[in-house]
């Protein structure tokens, strides 16, 4: 085993352990975007399911849309084949759903999605959903909130609906991007995965920068900071 | 009245009135450092005491120590007495009191100043306490206690002790530093004032620098920071 696989599967347990991720006899559903974090999350859950205590089924789902033309959709099958990890693809016409008038934008192919998401778990009886993100991408929408929504909120590890008979997931909470990316890198997969023709988000991009000016980069500050949403103090705000 | 005057007596008023900081009979005490923060806090709670509802005494404390040989005492003294602010001294032998073989640092010192300055307030009747802390100030020891002591907290516009009869406030709590500065040159006192000889904590000197990457310096976003901390959204935490 790889050292990168080694210290993402070791996150990955923890973050499961810490936060009662999986329970015996969950099924989880896996929202495989062809990325590399989603992708290095479908191999951890498979490597967990062989040798963790609980017992729970997975599967990884693919929403191809009408704005990505991507040839690695075979690739990423044949990836996900050779780990044992069950795949499906779902088609969302997510350019051809736009109102009269309005402009794809990433908040709009993220709720489509993440509706769909919700609707196909519930229909195939899965009763988790596992996202992709990681410790940058939760520390990033902490920054983004604080900065821009004037509110300390994040995506959490955990979050059970309460209109839907689902919970969300997210066992690379603990994994920071880096990370992820050695591990695409000794595994062979990091150019074989499916970026978004749109791009990532300008002001997400442009916000990472500034993170790694705040924290250089350190993986113990970043740790730090997401440590720090669980010591709230109240007699100490403003 | 200089527009530098103008913004520092707005937010100054509107930091007392959100905060209910200065109420009718209040004393209460400035702790003057001599630096360019509680000079202007002084000027602008004495301008206050002539305009405001509320009726309230106030007077100045500049805490001397045996490691300042600063000759700008004088100087503050005859600002004050221009801007009719009681104004009064106190020798604390900072370094005198340090334990064999321990050396000086802003902690200690810090921690000797408040002692002192709580005694004087007790002995003397005066139940506020004002400190010169600015908005920068708080957004940094926001920053440095996440990224160093994993925790949200900062320092609060108002914080009551609970074991002596003092309140303290911090009547610059909505006023960025650059605005301290601006009215600190239009007043003229710019470089009358005093600083402390060891400098400023080298942590806090390179945490302020990655604080302005972070925010680009803008106003703005840091209000929007020292806002997120009254909109802490619990099921969005890690």
């Amino acid at each position: 085993m790889g050292n990168a696989e080694k210290v993402l599967l070791k996150l990955v347990s923890k973050a499961v352990w810490d936060y009662g991720m999986i329970r015996e006899g969950d099924r989880v559903l896996i929202a495989a975007s062809g990325g590399k974090d989603s992708t290095s999350l479908a191999f951890a859950l498979a490597e967990r399911s062989r040798y963790s205590n609980e017992h729970f089924e997975f599967a990884a789902l693919h929403i191809a849309s009408d704005f990505c033309n991507c040839c690695k959709k075979a690739k990423l099958e044949a990836l996900f084949s050779s780990w044992n990890v069950p795949y499906s693809e779902l088609f969302v016409p997510v350019i051809g759903r736009l109102k009269p008038g309005k402009t794809m934008n990433c908040y709009w192919c993220s709720t489509q999605r993440r509706t769909e998401l919700i609707k196909y778990a519930t229909e195939h009886g899965f009763n988790k959903i596992a996202l992709g993100h990681h410790l940058d991408d939760i520390i990033e929408t902490l920054f983004m909130n604080m900065m821009l929504k004037s509110e300390i909120s994040t995506m959490p590890p955990v979050m059970a609906y309460e209109k839907y008979p689902v919970t969300i997931i997210r066992p690379l909470a603990l994994v920071e991007e880096r990370q992820i990316l050695a591990f695409a890198e000794e595994k062979g997969f990091g150019r074989a995965v499916c970026t978004c023709p749109y791009g990532r988000n300008s002001k997400r991009r442009d916000i990472r920068k500034r993170i790694e000016a705040l924290t250089g980069g350190s993986g113990d500050t970043k740790r730090n900071i997401f440590e720090s949403m669980k010591h709230v103090k109240d007699g100490y705000l403003t």
